[in-house]
C-alpha cells in the first residue's frame, strides 16, 4: 500500500454573475470554480482550509497558474470540477484540474500554490507545504 | 462660510468582465464603480483610505444601500461617478452616488457606512466615524 | 384557496474569491447570492430561467435594491437564501431576500426585476412580466 | 522598416472589491487588468474592440493562459499593465503581460486569444484573425 493523489469532484452551478456580453463564462471565473474545487478536496480530506487559516498564521495562495479553454460554459450549467494533486514538493502542490459537463471537458489546468506566512514580512514569508495540507490531498492506494 | 459636502467625480471604463450575458453591465458591477468613487472622493480630501485601514484598526464597510437602475451601463462605457456624502451622524455616513454616460443618468444610489474596529469583538465592534472621514468629504462653502 | 408567495431556501457555499480585505464577504458578492436564491425559486417553481432567455426575447434585469447588511458572511459559510416575491404588478416584481447563516439574519434585501425585450430599443424595451415568471413564484395556499 | 509588436501601458488602480481575505489581490482579479490592457492596446492601435464586436459577429476569447504571480499587489496599488503580442498565427494571437509595481513584477504572464464567430455553431466557430486586430498590435519598427 502506498498513498496516491485522491480525486476530488465538486459540483458547481454556473451563476448569471459569471457571465460576459460574449453569453458564456468569463475566463477569470474558472478560477472560482477550481478554488472551490481544492477547498472541498481538502474539506473531504480532513482538512478545514477556514480552520487551517485561522488557527495557522498560514495561507495557500496560487503563485502559478495554466489553463487551457476548451469548450465554453454557460449560465445555469452544472459544472463538475475534478481536482487532484499531480505534484509536491516541500516548496509547492500542483493541482490539476478539470472542469466538464456532460462528460465533455471544458477547461483543463494545472495550479501551483506555495505556503506563506501571513505575518511574516512578504520578502521572507515563504513555508513549507504543512503536512496536513499534503495528507488531505493523498490516500492509502496502489501506484500501479 | 459653513462647511458643505465636497463633490467628487470620478470616471470608471468599464471593464469585459463586468458585463453579462445580457450585454449590458452586471447590477452588482456598480457597487465596484460606486466604491471607487468613494475612495477618491476621500483621497481628494486628504484621506489616504489605505492608511487610514493600515494605521488605525478601523474600516468603513457597507451596511445599507439603495440603488435605482435607471439606464444600463455597456462594455467599454466611460462612466462618471459622482459622489458625496449627503446625511453624517455620529454612527454613520450615507454617500449619495450617481452614476452618468454622456450626462445621462445611468444610476442613483444612497449607500451607508458605519466604522467598525477589525479587532474588537463584532457583536461590539461599532465605533463613532472618525471627524478625519467626515472632513475629508466636506469643504468650505455656502449653505445656500 | 388562494395563491400565497411560495418561499425558497438555497444554500450557498461561500467562495475565498468573494472575501475582501476586511476578511468577510464584500458586499457586492450577496447580489450573486441573492441572485442565486431567485433563480432557484424560479426553477422550482417550473420555470427554467436560462430557457425562459433563449425560448423568449425576454429578460429580467434588476431595476431597483435595497440591501441591509446586519452580520458580515465568512469565507466557507453555508448561507442559507430565503426568496419570496413579496408584490407583483404588470410592470414588476419585488423579490425579498434574506441570508442567514445558522439561522442568525445577515442580509435583508429586496430587489425588484423588470421585463425587457432584448431585441428591442432599450428606450422601449420593457414588458409585462409574463404568467409564466409569476406562476412560478406562487403556490396555492391559504392568504390568512 | 518592418513591423514589431506595439507596446502598451495601462495603469489600473486596485479596487477594493478586487482584493480577498489574505489581504491582497486576489488571482482571479488579474485577469481583469490585463484584459484591460488588451483592450487599451488595441486601441491606442486604432481598433475599438467595442465597435470590433459591434460590427462583426466576431470575438477574441481567451483559449489559454498562463500566469506567474511574483509579488502580491495591494489595494489601492497603482499598477502598470505592459502589454504586447509575441507571437501570431492566422488562428491565434498570444499576449505577453507583465503587472509592475513601482518598476517590480508583480505578475508575468501569457494569454492567447482565438477569433470565433457568435453566431456560427459553437464546434465550427472558429474563424482567422482578422488583419485589423493584428495590425493594431503591431507598428513600423527595427526587429534588431
Amino acid at each position: 500500500v502506498a498513498f496516491v493523489a485522491r480525486r476530488g469532484k465538486h459540483i458547481v452551478r454556473v451563476p448569471y454573475a459569471d457571465t460576459d456580453k460574449a453569453k458564456v463564462v468569463h475566463h477569470a471565473a474558472y478560477f472560482r470554480f477550481l478554488e472551490m474545487g481544492r477547498v472541498e478536496l481538502l474539506r473531504e480530506g480532513g482538512l478545514d482550509y477556514r480552520r487551517f487559516e485561522e488557527t495557522t498564521d498560514l495561507g495557500l495562495p496560487v503563485v502559478e497558474a495554466r489553463l487551457r479553454y476548451r469548450v465554453a460554459a454557460r449560465f445555469d450549467d452544472l459544472l463538475e470540477v475534478e481536482t487532484q494533486v499531480d505534484q509536491a514538493t516541500r516548496a509547492s502542490l500542483w493541482f490539476n484540474g478539470v472542469i466538464r459537463r456532460d462528460g465533455i471537458v471544458l477547461l483543463e489546468s494545472r495550479v501551483r500554490l506555495a505556503c506563506v506566512s501571513f505575518t511574516a514580512d512578504p520578502a521572507e514569508a515563504l513555508r513549507k507545504i504543512p503536512d496536513a495540507v499534503l495528507d488531505a490531498c493523498l490516500e492509502p492506494g496502489w501506484d500501479v
